[in-house]
């Protein structure tokens, strides 16, 4: 059976990637977004470096490029050490934007591994129930 | 807290969706995967049509045109009624493939609401992690 402590921790995973999420995609301060990090950051998005550097100059080309840049969380789970975040990514407003899955690693209660898939939302659709 | 009948539960659903998952996408068996499929079957990929009918054309199409389809699980978790998987995809053997993130929701153990975003594994990567 799953702890009411693991629950807990779960909880408060969900909340840091939240709070994490928020400061870098959307307020894009790398800074406070950082200290959500643990003592190593593994990255498997192909378009970003490794490592906080790496995270760095992503957030910085984003906030140059797509300043008005809103990712909003639609889904919320976590899994032991595991938190999964459903998205819809809007970097120009008006615009469709992608569907995202992001998945991290938790440790002691900080981020230390990141996935994604990104997928553009087009036009047409197969079914009416949109991608979210 | 979450009772032992909730985490079971969680379990029950993971081998679901990793039997479906299967018979579906790997042996391509329309009639065996859609047994896991509830009263509903919610369809959010745009490419493919809503409900078991919108289904069963997709696995015909992809039987057809990619008949050497492998679709790997990489990790699986859940949380309440949900189960997300992230998946290496390869359509045709030896090429690099797809990263996919599914999301799967269950009602009574069956199989009622999907949605997914799929990537291409890019040539060359940013960094030297791979997609997984």
């Amino acid at each position: 059976m799953i702890e009411p402590i693991a629950e807990q921790k779960m909880e408060a995973n969900k909340k840091a990637v939240r709070e994490f999420y928020e400061l870098a995609l959307n307020t894009k301060d790398f800074v406070a977004a950082s200290r959500y990090l643990g003592p190593r950051y593994v990255q498997h998005n192909p378009l970003v470096g490794d490592g906080k550097e790496g995270f760095l100059a992503f957030l910085a080309k984003l906030k140059a490029e797509y300043p008005d840049n809103r990712n909003e969380i639609k889904r919320i789970f976590a899994d032991g050490n595991y938190v999964i975040i459903h998205v819809h990514s809007v970097r120009i407003p008006g615009t469709r934007g992608r569907a995202i899955f992001d998945l991290f690693k938790l440790e002691d209660g900080k981020i230390v591994e990141h996935w994604d898939a990104i997928q553009e939302i087009p036009e047409k659709s197969a079914n009416s129930n949109g991608m979210f």
